[in-house]
């Protein structure tokens, strides 16, 4: 199952602003890209040092630069004093128990959410998380590790078809936002197909797995709409153009992905309604079998139980007991034993347990 | 089941605006007709080439383009280019597996609804999109499949009779939009028969069928819900003249179609808590009927066991068991096990369990 | 059970406006009666033909206007033209499936209400819709069928006490919406005794009938509080004086009368939730009893099991089976059975089972 | 139980304003004491007639009158004549179903709450309306019954202790609901107490008589929700000065007050959320003690049916039954009886059932 | 389980700001700390009387005042006539019951909040409530008891590092906040660990002992969100800077504290739902044992008591009782009895018991 709670920053009383990386510590490399580009130019670098994305400041070209792996505290330190950015803000890149939000700090904007995956494997969602700052015409991005949902926006940019590569950095920041909100959009189609198998099993042979499905699958819903559902506040924050670092033509686009947002959201209540009535579901079949197994045994043992009886009553040694005697004794016993059980069979008919 | 997750367009990170088609591929034949109509005049075709249409654009008469099958590209983006829409507009009338909502772009309005059906057969739910768009004097229509809910608004135009033919546009959405609705109480009577029919049969005979029933039935209200709660936004809006397009006379009749959609809402709810009530008395039904089994077979146990040891006693084979000389031993034991069996009868009338 | 759903209005895509009955048809004459008064005068009539209450439209009495029985389309349609009252104002009146709400045309209000009874041989709660139309000074009341709740109000207006006479139309149409209201504490009360008696069998007798009973008890509460939450709005946006055809003096009264509905509607959901816990309690009380029954069956079993098998044993037919042979085997084997039945009672003692 | 729904007032359609009691009729006799009091004086006295208290209308001294017993319609006639009261207030006061509310009349305001007592003997609560008037320097108090919890402001009152006596009239109401509003804190103690006793009989030894209680107290928590609830917007809306009436210095202790409220609506919450959840473990822990007396039930049958099955082989009297002959049948016998309860038992540890 | 309630304040209707301590005397000795500091001194004394700290009140120092133990009246009523602080304040702080509050009075700002401890012995959460006073340059803090989790803070203070001593009294109260809000994160860390743990045992081994667990730790959940609660919108409201006594600069950070407490909030949610779900889990999953119980149960049963019927009647003693005469009687019998055995089996693997 997912982990939920992930420990948030440094330790108690920690001064605010002290640059720790809170997170699981992957040791892997770190490795930063920068794409550079304008209407006409393009160039795509990997950079060994983070100063190298320094250098072309002043150019007017839209500046990606992404790094992967966010444990190097120095690298976030660099860009924060490159750009004279707040500490809370660099604490919270490095920080990756971070709720989605988006804080406007007039000159850059910081914008964290998280990418999901669903994991095949352990049948269970991951969570990464990833963080946007858009200053001046940088667009930095920090993921916590390596792989990420961004291949047909580098190959986009690399085409240079559409107008990804006519429009600013805003443009590039909401690209990728709408990236990661189309990918929700796999994630929940896979979970709507467990969903609908395990709605099969469910009333025909409700055993023990489906019932730990069943938890589970709730379990990650809760999960997926706690990952998700602040989001919607943020892209609606950026789309009502709060901040002016995203233009009016970008906008537009933003209010599309919080259309996007929206559906999203809808479709997870619902599944999370579906998943309370299949719990409902699964408790109304259990009890259900349980009364045709109580049926079964009770239709056995009252037609049994009293023919048992008459036929311990014969078994008796008692030295005057005359039915032993009769000729037609053990004919009677039968005809009286099938009356019996004819009977009570009849009975169940009429109760309609047969 | 009604399928409640479509898979919301391209590909994660592909270009907004690009012109895909999103749902199931019909290969159905495109059907494209215009209604063009003033107070004089009425005229109806079936257009070969969508470009048909766009040689009376000067003309004041209203027009209405209906699109059957929208799974052609080019006739979307022909229009789109005559009339300038916009690139995300476009995209959203070929995705099939939009939420209910309304696009203003000040020259020209977009809304997209769910028409739905009640497929008798498969006793379920099927829903279509359609989308207008309201464009000076055009209004477009685009449909999935063929067949709709508009014949009457149709009959209403050729016959001219009433002020249809007398008003804009705008009244002709109205118009469509509430033949929708009216549609929608169809929906919800049939799924009231089914919830009425099942009623009866929860306590009286609750097996698994019903059982099966009343989840369906569930998910059955889940999705009409989510189908058709994000259009009272829709409608609320432009009920509350926030278009310039809509004129005021006819807010006045989308203030009436609001009030139904508020009722259908309503009725949904409704019936949600009916169905919510019926599977909490359907596992009570159950653990009752659990309970009489089990008082049946309890009865019998307890009257019979203890006869059946007696008869074992007395079917011992010990050398020196008095009893068993007794003259009147087998009388005695008659009569020991009638009183056993009337004191436990006794009882068992004492507690009412009979 | 009280019919939830009611088909609203016309077919598909039919004209707005156009004057069609829905509702069950009654085939009952139409009844017209007109009180007419100012502070001096009184005046009660039956009319025959609805024609006859204009031709005092231009004296300055109040005019109460009733119309029983409402599928006549004709007479709503002779008022509509007379008060040229809007089309769909009119349809609305015809419709019996509206939902309680205000319509504000500015020279006329449209107000709709339920008005229930609680048939005492049903079991079950009736509604009828009634609409009033406050338009000049004439105040038009139309009913579904005969006998309502305003025998009260008819004889203030008789006696020309209290002040009712001296004020307005609106006055009157508070008098006539507070006697509504009033009637609903009634149902309630009727709703509460039927709870209370269900309360005290619930724990000691929880069978089927009780179910029933909850779940249709569930279901009446869902239609009362449909049938009456909206009027809350209905009367606060009233009580607001949205409206300038209702004087600042009748306010008051009308704020009275939403607190009125508070209470009424706070009842109703204590009411919902109480019942919500009766269910909740039902299936526990069901599981007790089920727990008790199995018990006693336990009990009984596991001591008379063993003893029979014993039994069993010395009934067999070995040729060495040296117990069958000695002195006191028969006073042995009632001594063991008689330590293994107390035993088993000491653990069950034990166990808190008995 | 106590009793949930109380009839408001007049029958159907009565006029509004007519004075009637609504209410249990109690026959006691009415006490009408008067505590008048400035920062010098105090004078407390009980009055045989109301109009006693109106003497002294011109002195700036404040004058606290109480009226226990409220169905004395004249007094109230009195009062309301005297002071100009609406007689819709009159009828307020008169009516003891009323909800808690604050009515502002400019120059005086209306006050209606509910006094809640534990009954220790019946483990229910009984509540009380107490109104409040607050009218030129005058407070009126209407109870219903003596007895209640002023006495310790009343005592306050006469020592002068405080700044009590040198605070007006509006300082003295909020004394009063203050009183009352701590005398709820007594309640909810007293609930606490039985939700903590129950807890721990519930996983014990869930029996009907836990689940009597916890049925009850579910159903007495949602009544002093009721009862309390409504007093919050009463108090915010006094807190937040709305009314002239209150003096500023007087509006930081209502503030006070209000926390007061919020902190008991906020208790009343948690233990309704907590017996919820006790409903549910009740449901959970009967489940369980009934799954345990099934397993004990089919570990005695499963063992010794079988075994009861071969000594009834051996009790056959076929005449070639070889193994009767056997010189060690008879021990072979028991050794396999052993042999199958041990394996037995051994299957039914694996599955841990012992 | 932590108490929820706790008794607030005073005796019904005593006067308010009478100063009584209202909580668990302990009895302790109280400790009064004061650290008094500036960017370039720092000065930390342990005070023998509460007037040592109000000597340097001139100097322009920040001065941080712990109280440890609140029950010394005296030392609050000090304070209180030294900084004309309101008796209300000075009554709630003595008060331990609060929920967590602001209250501004311009002059001074009156914080309180609960400081949450897990008891690894009980297994339980206890809260210790504090309360914040800024009043000029001076904050009081006090406590119920001594230890804290503010050492953190105490060292950055006494090291000078980072800009704690820079900033005014208004950082210092944030970074008392922060110590106790980030505290929380330890809290929920380890419910959390409690919840997976119980979760494995949930579905495999639903004993009481999980039941009492579930039950505890929903029970803990609202415990702790009760007190949480409430301080989202104290920090809120101090984050709006509704309060001139709170600088811009700090504004920044409470807005950090802000987003941890959303943070905390929702996962508490989460969990709260996580042991809903739980609970249902529960009683599926012993519905579901209870199933397999009476299946093992009905399999032998079903099998064994035809079996034993047969050998009944063969034991039976009349004389004419043909088959026991015939040569091959016994080998049939167990001809006929595998065969049953063999054919119940089938049936039961058939319907997927097996």
């Amino acid at each position: 199952m997912s982990k939920i709670v992930k420990r948030t920053g440094k330790g108690i009383g920690v001064a605010p602003g002290t640059l720790v990386h809170v997170g699981e510590n992957k040791n892997e490399k770190v490795h930063i890209t920068m794409f550079e580009y304008s209407e006409e130019n393009f160039q795509e670098n990997i950079l060994s040092e983070i100063e190298e994305c320094f250098t072309s400041k002043e150019n007017s070209t839209v500046k990606w630069v992404n790094v992967d792996a966010i444990d190097k505290v120095d690298i976030i330190e660099k860009i924060g004093s490159e750009f004279k950015l707040h500490p809370l803000m660099l604490e919270d890149i490095l920080n990756t128990a971070q709720r989605p939000k988006i804080d406007d700090y007039d000159d850059y904007v910081y914008i964290v959410l998280k990418m999901l995956y669903f994991n095949e494997k352990k049948h269970q969602i991951t969570s990464e998380q990833v963080s946007f700052v858009l200053v001046s015409n940088y667009v930095f991005s920090f993921q916590e590790f390596e792989g990420d949902v961004f291949d047909n926006v580098r190959e986009r940019l690399r085409s240079g078809k559409r107008n990804i590569r006519r429009t600013g950095p805003d443009y590039l920041v909401y690209t990728l936002i709408d990236a990661i909100v189309d990918s929700y959009f796999d994630i929940i189609e896979k979970m709507a197909d467990k969903v609908d198998k395990l709605e099969e099993e469910l009333i025909d042979s409700p055993d023990k797995d489906v019932l730990k499905d069943v938890h589970n699958l709730k379990r990650e819903m809760i999960f997926l709409r706690n990952s998700i559902w602040p989001l919607r506040e943020v892209i609606n924050s950026l789309a009502r153009c709060d901040t002016p670092l995203f233009k009016e033509s970008t906008v537009v686009y933003l209010k599309d992905v919080y259309d996007h947002m929206i559906q999203i959201i809808d479709t997870i209540e619902i599944y999370r309604e579906v998943l309370a009535s299949m719990q409902e579901t699964y408790i109304s079949s259990v009890s259900n079998r349980t009364n045709e197994v109580m049926k079964i045994l009770t239709i056995f043992s009252t037609i049994f139980i009293p023919l048992t009886f008459i036929a311990g009553v014969y078994g008796m040694n008692f030295r005057y007991l005359p039915e032993l005697e009769w000729k037609f004794g053990y004919i009677l016993f039968w005809i009286i034993s099938i009356a019996v059980a004819f009977f009570m069979l009849r009975y169940f008919k009429k109760k309609k347990w047969l």
